[in-house]
């Protein structure tokens, strides 16, 4: 346990308040919740708790702690996710299969770290050392989104339907349907460069954007509804042509979540299988759902450009963040003059911009303060196991 | 054979020539050479000589031919590529296996419709039946390129590398490299509406460029060479996250065509397997070689519409058409507005619009009067067996 | 052609005549036929042709004849199967890519070996020689028996269901069932070692059996029927555990080449798509579906030493050659005290005793005098493009 | 906890211990080894615990005990291995995403049904209710070696290599290398019928043994060195056919537990990594890795009859049993006459008889009182993670 003395710096006290957010996430799982991983694209909860840790431990206390002596010296190769430049990963499949360390000496890792971190602080702060906390505590918070995701698609393959948290967060409603007129024109896209951001925001830069509409809320879950109702899964011209693929491969019909249970449709969320609520946000969808429920309904996605200028100029519009993130029909693709960031930090954004699908927003799992109208968050087309949704735009 | 009288339309004249020109694209091959198909993404010679055929009768002799019957009843599922809104589709990996109706039999089916299209052509020529007229033409002029880079995949399957064409089209040389200076702005983007054009170059629009530079000619093998030579397939730093998976999965060393042999650097191409010529450009690269090409060059690719505006603001550019496609980074999406042409033939282009990249300018394989530079190619970002190279930017 | 002197010895006259029945097969198809491959198990009929040229050229004519050169240095490597004692082999599941040499080709090659051959043969005959020209025969009308089934198989994937011959030899029938009673005790199993004979038939050993019974002719499609129509492929209870997981995978609910049209059972065979016919034997099981259909019956299948036993001893039985391949529950296994051959031709059969079961008898597409009591042919347990049927026993 | 009550019927005595032995083996397990899966064709721990328990729930609570009521509703298809008579299973790869019920619920539902149990066996104990109890207890003997070896392959996953149990139980050694000479003849094989035993060591009957040679112990790790530093796995002529494949598609070159550290061989075992003890037995190896060794030291494999009948007239042969499952080149087929066990009981063994080979013996992780010479143990030809060594036959 960290203390929180009144005595410590703003940073430091930011560190210990993101660290134990981390640790109340996983308080009400058992260790063995901690250490299943349900797909390659998931992870376990007790590996994001160590590798969370090892994130601060490998680019903060290693170059800048004095005296700096690995905490354990396999965890540098098993808690490396993919940065190529610290050296070898262990296989991320295979992730669930790590028993040993156990939870509580992986939470014993997070107090050491915490602790070295802290007296670290303590000692002084560089520029330089309190740019790569911020970094740190940001990741970790990515980290606090995916435990939530990630956890909750590992209970909904029990066929229990074990709740992760009976009084989860609910998603927000969003008011009636409207389309909101922009006018587009040449306009600014990207982080200004003060306050945090990752470099994936960066640079500022311009754009031109055509006239443009964007729906005042989230597609519902009985908006959705009728397009399932429709036959929106078995007629191809509402789908992209990998879409469709994807549709009768994964023999899909419905989303990731819902159940048909006895003529009643139920939907699996944090707090368990519940019956489907109309008004609530369609969730966990993918690229290739938004699309279609896109073209059925005679709309488009927008593009992250539209997204951002929304965002930005009418700061009335609901379900923006803390709702469901949106998918935009961008590629995730560097911005004009991107340049990532030197060694193996640099692999954190850059090395993704491929084949992958711009969010905006944030969800009902994303950690308080980890928000703003020029996050990109991104995942591939066939993601479903997020807090995604869809924002029309025409 | 299509008799070239002088009293053909232009259009019908236009029609035969390009009809034709197919045919001789076959003549170098044997019988076995068109049945085969040497992967999912290829697809046999005989093949592309029933489906361009097919694309005529499905397109347009059904509805404008009085008292239509279809050449054989069995063609319109056999024969259609993708397109759902005429029905079923054979197998695609299959395509290889059917080795009856024969060669012979196809070639029939060509004269058959070709002599149906002569004579409705002889009776008049709406712009609605003109328009699908052209389309079937370009139609046929794309797997006039495909026909060649098919037969050349499958020839390179050959441990005798046989040739296409002894006497095969050579690159042309780009000469010094360049950086060529573009002011950038607001740009139109698109094409015009006028003359031919494909529906994903539309609608004409206005895009904000930053002030780039482009490669006044293409990468040739003798600079690539450097790259592989440098331990650019070895080293993850240059690499997409997605391409690096992508190399050690195929356990990747040099591109698709190039052999070494007791020392020597060897390519095949379309005749035969002959001595890597250090000027000519590289061809036959992936997306996420020229992505990792780029990258360790210092340099990155073009947008396409960085692409097309140095296109038609430079005339005097190297090597934009008629030598290689040239990957830019522009994941393929829909143009603001863009709407797909009404029925099957609307399946042609908007649904492939994911995961695939854009490709810009021409090939040596791309049938002459093929190219403008508004022209959207696309390939998924492991293609590697087009003539596709790379044109640097910055 | 190979001409057929009145003066040939009886060796070279055999000789040509089993090499002309192999053209004789083939003629009938077209080059296209010839060239593809429809999976991985089957090869195109062109590999065949080539494949048996290959073996005499190998292993008789490079060690005998005087001055030996091989008539393709890139042969050796081409048309190899599987033996690794000779070099290196091209990949099985891409024989259907070689469209090089071309069929016209590998007829040169035949004829320039044949004519090798004969002139070898001409100038004497040694045991040594006269024994390995006697098992490249063998050898060839075994892949007399695999044209035919693998081009079936071919032509089975073509939507319009083309025949190999009109005029395609019907299996026999075989009356009434009845139960023959064999006694059993310490019989002897395998060759006795006089005429021809595969080393898997060796050495002659005793084997003890049980007292038991066999079917006096193989299950007919009528009473396989009977096993589809009472939801055999529905209930596991019938099924081997990998048999119902085979089931499941593939999605199977009858026979390989049966098809269910308009209400009526339609069969696939040599002639083409026709009525299925309930007196005639069911066939192109795989050991599943026998096992199944046995277990359903109340019966079981015979081991091969029952079989053998039964044909040696009660030579009116219906059905025992030329009909069907017959499954029996023997795993195919080195018999007490077996040695295979020395050198690469050792690779022929023992290399393969492991998780494959024996079939005994003969098939429709058994070329004449290539069957005896004691051959042993074996496949793995989910080969259906075969002619294998179900002889119960119990 | 169960008490061991004085009062106990010797029946009930027994079910208790075995009861108990399965829970000591799971002792030194944390929760968190207990949850993972390693592979498909291995289980967790915690299952393992569950399903045992199901078995007498489903096989005996629910037929003999009055007023039966589930212990939970779900466990019926969640613990439901693979009795299709049953009814449903739940997916046999994923068993390791079940976090919930936790370890400790699952020892709740074995405390409950223990405690039924044993009440049932107080009110009287029929032959039928007897026999079905022995059946469970041997049942639950079995997986009390799969807890070992399954456990002993997750932890073979983590590159820590921990122990399972410091103080391992090591193989015992065998004495110097002698062949012993059998003279066969018509010999008895199966079980006598008294006594427990499985369905499958039935009927008892004659088969034919032609003389042959035991060895009079196991392959020793040092031999099988010599094996490897050979070149055993680099050259084909030792392979069977399938097991070549097998080594090429797994990049084989030692053992599956060997490991070479800085020029010193190592072998993980129950006790961790430790260096490679010659004389000790070769263990956790395949099918055909045994195959390659014996051909490779000019000998074979026994057949089960032969093992069986050496174990029988010979009792002074070492490590027969205790030590390792000692593979066969006998298939695994039912014995003339053999009969399956009529209800879903009767799925335990017979649907396993196909691509399986019999191993004989026993192993150091199979309980004691658990081994017999009729005793036949199988598993598919590619299996490596249990306790399997060789003994020559010739």
């Amino acid at each position: 346990m960290l203390e929180q003395r009144e005595t410590l710096h703003p940073l430091a006290a930011r560190f210990a308040q993101v660290r134990q957010h981390t640790m109340a996430l996983a308080a009400p799982l058992s260790d063995e919740d901690c250490q299943a991983q349900s797909m390659p694209d998931a992870s376990p909860v007790k590996w994001h708790l160590a590798h969370t840790t090892w994130f601060f431990e490998t680019f903060i206390l290693e170059p800048f702690e004095a005296g700096f002596a690995p905490f354990h010296s396999a965890f540098r190769v098993l808690y490396n996710s993919y940065y190529n430049g610290v050296g070898a990963q262990y296989s991320r499949p295979q992730r669930g299969l790590v028993t040993r360390p156990s939870r509580s000496d992986v939470v014993a890792y997070r107090e050491n770290v915490d602790a070295r971190m802290l007296a670290l602080l303590a000692r002084g702060r560089s520029p330089e050392l309190t740019a790569l906390v911020e970094l740190g505590l940001q990741h970790e918070q990515q980290h606090q989104e995916l435990i939530v995701t990630d956890v909750m698609h590992l209970l909904s393959m029990n066929p229990l339907f074990p709740a992760y948290q009976p009084e989860a967060m609910l998603p927000a409603l969003g008011g009636p349907f409207l389309w909101r007129d922009f006018a587009g024109g040449v306009v600014a896209v990207g982080h200004d460069g003060e306050q945090f951001h990752f470099d994936n925001e960066l640079p500022r830069h311009r754009q031109f954007l055509e006239p443009y509409q964007l729906a005042s809320r989230l597609v519902t879950n009985a908006e959705y509804l009728a397009f399932v109702a429709d036959g929106g899964y078995n007629e191809p011209s509402f789908w992209l042509a990998e879409g469709w693929d994807f549709v009768r491969a994964n023999k899909l019909s419905q989303p990731l979540y819902w159940h048909r249970q006895d003529g009643h449709w139920r939907v699996f969320g944090l707090d368990g299988l519940t019956d489907l609520q109309p008004d609530a946000p369609a969730l966990n969808l993918s690229y290739f759902e938004a699309s279609a429920y896109a073209q059925w309904a005679g709309a488009r996605l927008p593009t992250e450009a539209e997204w951002e200028h929304a965002a930005l100029t009418d700061p009335s519009l609901p379900q923006m963040f803390g709702t469901a993130w949106q998918w935009t029909s961008s590629a995730y693709a560097p911005y004009p003059g991107f340049r990532a960031a030197p060694g193996a930090v640099g692999e954190y954004n850059g090395k993704f911009m491929v084949n992958q699908y711009v969010l905006r927003g944030s969800s009902l799992a994303t950690p308080p303060g980890h928000s703003r109208a020029t996050y990109r968050n991104f995942f591939p087309t066939g993601a479903r196991w997020q807090f995604s949704g869809i924002r029309l735009a025409r």
